[in-house]
């Protein structure tokens, strides 16, 4: 098999077993050759259940899928996700359990969308927003970088990020900003339950105009002398806080 | 100007502030034309201090040299810094104030190896350790997504992962593995002092034997259904939940 262009991927047992059980289903899923242990026996019997086709391939195969990924043989297929607009948002976070969103503004490396997708899936976040203009975009090579996540969280583009904003605090978020010269840093500040978390872009950060939509701006504290993290690396430190943070709430963590 | 082979850059007025009052020191700086605010006057009068020429260029220029970093239009030029090798690390670790130690164990793509440096300069790491073997290395490639951090934080190549780890163990390390099956949770985990962080390459994770020398294993607590971070991320998130716990200790957070 090879991945066509229409097609993503998700890997790991875990990963896959969950898959299983939402909707959209995966198209089909790859098992490596000569997997009979009770995990793989498991996974069949739910694909069974749900109507998913279940086939054998080389490991290598599967590793060509998922370059990037610990997938333990075995792989679920999906048809490609498209952008969002603006207007599904609101329904998005409606459905959600306890929605929060991230905001990328400007982040135009394919890598780092791809890796902010990725974590922004694994915290469990409801939606990701981006603007149209100056921004990477859901390109393949987004999708492969995101291994997967671009297909399971909602990606929204919107042509204003700070009227986005405006109507997100209208709904009762508060808005966090990430700039590495605030003054308050992100670990001494209790982060609010409606939350949405906005990183900037590569070079520049945030813009003045999206800083100015801020409640509130945070700073990753930093050893004295290197004054940046790759916005992936910022995003996902600032994401997992903030699940830290819930899960301590939850009592769950 | 041209970024030439045998240099390296780190940007920010900050950044470059507390390059010049540190060794080794830079060979220049640039700043952008026009810039004659207090903070650029500051930065002339320390650089003349310590002697290091202060030189000017356009904006664009300065993007060239580090389009990944927020330089503010103020960069430090450097030589390049070489790897070490095993021999060198427990002089490393002698001269650290409060010591700890990343291990990538075989991280192979340039870019997360890039951006794992400039992770763990930032959390303020003593020094990162690297197989030989399937293994990226400092290559042009990932200094330039370090953007100036492979010049500050010692990086320790090592024929011997496992070897290594015991010769930390027997100095008193603590050897805390990320392994996303882990049943422990970082956040449940007070992380050691003299901790030693294990990440695991990309494609799968820490090898057996290394896991093997871990005294703990960790798992990041991430959302069902997606079963891995981008492992540059994955350790940011690690390195700065142990950054987070030492500043909590100190009350300097």
């Amino acid at each position: 098999m090879t991945a066509s262009q229409d097609k993503t991927f998700i890997g790991g047992f875990h990963a896959v077993m969950a898959a299983l059980e939402r909707s959209p289903r995966p198209l089909s899923i790859w098992l490596a050759n000569g997997r009979r242990d009770g995990r793989a026996e498991t996974l069949r019997e739910l694909a069974a259940e749900h109507a998913v086709p279940v086939s054998s391939t080389d490991m290598s195969a599967l590793d060509a899928m998922l370059p990037d990924v610990r997938h333990q043989g075995c792989i679920a297929v999906y048809e490609l996700a498209g952008e969002l607009r603006e207007s599904d948002l609101p329904g998005i976070l409606a459905r959600a359990e306890r929605p929060w969103v991230l905001v990328l503004d400007q982040v135009q490396d394919p890598h780092n969308l791809g890796a902010c997708l990725r974590s922004a899936a694994a915290a469990g976040v409801s939606a990701v927003v981006a603007p149209r203009k100056r921004a990477a975009g859901l390109t393949p090579a987004v999708r492969k970088v995101a291994a997967g996540a671009a297909e399971r969280v909602p990606f929204v583009v919107v042509t204003n990020i700070a009227r986005a904003l405006e109507r997100l605090q209208a709904e009762g978020y508060w808005v966090v900003g990430l700039d590495g010269e605030a003054p308050a840093s992100l670990y001494d500040t209790t982060l609010p339950d409606k939350l949405v978390l906005v990183a900037g872009g590569e070079a520049r950060g945030m813009r003045e105009r999206t800083a100015h939509f801020c409640d509130l701006t945070v700073a990753i504290p930093m050893s004295s002398g290197i004054e940046s993290l790759n916005v992936s690396v910022a995003t996902g430190v600032a994401l997992f806080e903030a699940r830290r943070q819930r899960l301590v709430v939850d009592g769950t963590s």
